[in-house]
């Protein structure tokens, strides 16, 4: 991972720590279960979009690198299983 | 929500906290991309299964007293909103 | 399903066929593959709106005769079934 | 799409043009929602698949392709674009 990404990655995950420490609250003062489903609703977002953000920074640089040396299917198996837990 | 519920939801978001950090960690030990997107994907999964307890407990209690006091209507319109952001 | 609910899916499954149909073209007149997953995805979203549009419609008559008749566990655990796999 | 990857996609989208004529006939005979909600999930399953399939052709070809041609970004800024359609 370049800096940036490592920096964007660590600030986003640091802010969904915080959301679920949140909800924690939330479960422990008996907050309604709706409001409670959606701040789940809301890391469950953000959490996605991280994973966005690392999968992007992985095409660029990994699946660029193995391309180059000729481990595209490598590659591309790997993305297929990674991807199959998310879609 | 019933206080097994609660402590069932507080036993796996405690666990969730744990698992994201174990990601910054990861992101911060620059390990492999795909490595933490499954873990990522680990996390979001049990996530999901934090809010169906949740849901199942909403649908068991808040639900079936809205019903019961004929607001069926306005728990659906709810009930519709936040699967809506799950969906 | 009341007619109304009815009506409206049985008018969004036949815009899905469609769809499907305009897909199955596309495959065969070797479109461009992110025009197809585009599309594909579009399907997926209506799927999910047909889905939710019957969803609604269970919740606001077989799960709320349910309650009433006493057996509101189980109509939360054929929901709790169902929902685990759309989420 | 090579021609074993674009036969596979025919297959599967004319499998679930038949599965939407099957959910089409369980609206109109009133068939029990769950029941359809069922179905549902199992062609957006298929879907889904169906999309892994082309997605993971256009990564061994078309993005392999413009990583040799120099157009990296450009194939990963598409990609981001289409993934955050299925996530």
């Amino acid at each position: 991972m370049v800096p940036a990404v490592k920096k964007d990655a660590t600030t986003r995950l640091k802010r969904i720590a915080g959301q679920i420490g949140g909800i924690q609250r939330m479960v422990d003062e008996d907050k309604y279960c709706i409001d409670i489903l959606t701040q789940i609703a809301a890391v469950r977002a953000a959490l996605d979009k991280t994973g966005m953000v690392i999968l992007k920074s992985h095409l660029q640089n990994c699946v660029a690198d193995a391309v180059r040396e000729g481990k595209t299917n490598e590659a591309v198996e790997e993305l297929d299983r990674i991807l199959t837990k998310f879609i």
